[in-house]
């Protein structure tokens, strides 16, 4: 694409540039506790501990790595804005962390994005830009609005700064584990574009090296799993669909993946059913909200694609911006 | 009552004995974060900081006091057991501690408590007797059980170590008040028995002499309100109704009330429908599962009986045992 980026100094992410990340993040972002259900963890037969990003900032761990690109921006850049394409979450997390910064924020959402997702964006004082997935190129409308506006690109997942940002989850996973003297067995996190898997990665092999970290998609949406499978980018079949917006990437980034190829054990994909169940579960036992696109690395362990049977998992729930009536059919019958 | 009680040696909480508390409790309870999101502070134009008990084990504040309390048995009360009554928080936190302790517990429940509550505690290995609140007394089916079995009881909150293990909310929020260098100008809590208001609030004044506490009551419920204005304990009228089933005590405690009288600035009481307000603002902003009972201080907050506007409040949201159903009613429209 032709905008212009702004990661013009780090290249790639590595464990001192998430340990970098956390230094700028300290006192901006929550730090998340790791959750534990006694009757949970008697139900499966192990130990589930819960790294819920769904109280993070703006409800989802994307405020990390936004706040960790977009304050690095110089004057001029923090000046004419910036502009992000974004289902919501990634839009929610630019959008605050721009306010905080006193950047103008323009943010391309699909029409069909989650209702409580477009207007938390606006609620932050961006601009929305609606576009139609089926019909219209976000990438042609924001190249227009950015030569037209000088604007600069922050991407979801593919910069360091922002895997970087992404990766804090990993280091308060590792320092939280050796609060509670317990070493886990695997970590499985939900992924899109992989950028919070990358960064997460990269912050737990850095003082675990053996532990397994698995990546968790909806079905129909796991390149992740079968890039690692070919040991190269694999692209998802078109016209699939789920009800995990926040995980439709249409293939792994180009810099997620050349990180995700050298820390991750493989892959799950779970259905939408199993993704509702996750999030009922998550209601009745953990007391958090999660969106469908969160529940994923729980639903792979609740629907046994991970047996976790006398095993300590740790599990990222990765946002929990749902509207209403998603969750309360979710969670309505329990 | 003419239960054996085992609270031989403390007689009254003090500052001294939620310390004390605080350190039996290391590790066994969840530190639980303290929340704030940024769109809903803009909304009321103030601060909002969550103390969101619900991601305590058991789904409640109650397990801290329980857990505090029964640790403390002998090897002939464990071995014979404890009895407890309660609506459903306290028989959860009763019982997990209990199945800690290895100690067989008794509890004695209303018929209609939510169904969370009954197959939760029965879950923790507790043996659960019903009775119906109308016809039946429940002092009466206890003392019998007490009677036959040799078991102790263990009150819901007027009890010198419940009140103390309840506290430990309140040195968790000064300590995480001083992290975040933040002087807040009142707190607001929900008040049963008063026995969670009692301890926090002797934690918090230890430390904020100055700082104004305020209890938090369902409509109808508000006996520590009047009891405060009285400066007597006062009963509520009998036959009133409310949703917030955590929170229908008959009148303040003994021990509770004269903490409360000495460290109370005052009492708030709101309605069942401002409190599910409150249970859908807190899914929208806050990814945070609330029962009703749980809400009613942020409730007050965002219903503006305590004027938050340029201020900046510390609420304590006390539990999220809370049946799907009655969830989704609350936040499918939003």
């Amino acid at each position: 694409m032709n905008f212009s980026t702004v990661s013009d100094q780090l290249t790639i992410p590595t464990y001192d540039s998430v340990c970098d990340a956390a230094d700028k993040l300290a006192g901006m972002v929550c730090r998340t506790p790791l959750l534990e259900s006694p009757l949970l963890n008697a139900e499966v037969g192990g130990r589930i501990l819960v790294k819920p990003e769904v109280l993070q900032k703006t409800g989802s761990f994307k405020f990390r790595g936004a706040y960790n690109r977009i304050h690095r921006l110089d004057g001029d850049q923090r000046r004419k804005g910036i502009i992000a394409f974004s289902s919501g979450n990634h839009a929610q997390g630019v959008a605050y962390a721009a306010q905080l910064c006193g950047t103008p924020a323009t943010i391309i959402m699909p029409r069909d994005a989650p209702e409580i997702k477009v207007n938390n964006t606006r609620a932050y004082g961006a601009e929305v830009v609606l576009y139609d997935r089926d019909h219209e190129s976000r990438e042609e409308m924001g190249r227009q609005l950015a030569e037209e506006r000088g604007l600069t690109l922050v991407p979801p997942y593919d910069d360091p700064y922002i895997i970087s940002g992404q990766g804090t989850v990993g280091l308060e996973i590792v320092a939280q584990l050796a609060e509670q003297q317990t070493t886990p067995d695997a970590v499985l996190s939900p992924c899109g574009g992989g950028g919070l898997i990358a960064g997460t990665s990269l912050a737990i092999t850095h003082s675990h090296p053996d532990l397994p970290i698995y990546s968790v998609e909806p079905e129909g949406f796991d390149d992740t799993a079968r890039s690692l499978d070919a040991d190269e980018r694999t692209a998802n079949a078109p016209g699939v669909r789920s009800f995990c917006d926040a995980l439709l990437s249409p293939m792994p980034g180009e810099l997620t993946f050349s990180v995700n190829r050298t820390t991750l054990a493989g892959g799950f994909a779970v259905s939408d059913t199993e993704v509702a169940n996750a999030m009922a579960v998550a209601f009745q036992r953990l007391k958090i909200v999660i969106e469908p696109g969160g529940a994923v690395a729980l639903a792979a362990v609740l629907a046994g694609k991970y047996d976790v049977r006398e095993k300590t998992v740790v599990v990222i729930v990765s946002g929990g911006n749902v509207d209403g009536q998603v969750f309360a059919k979710a969670v309505g019958g329990s």
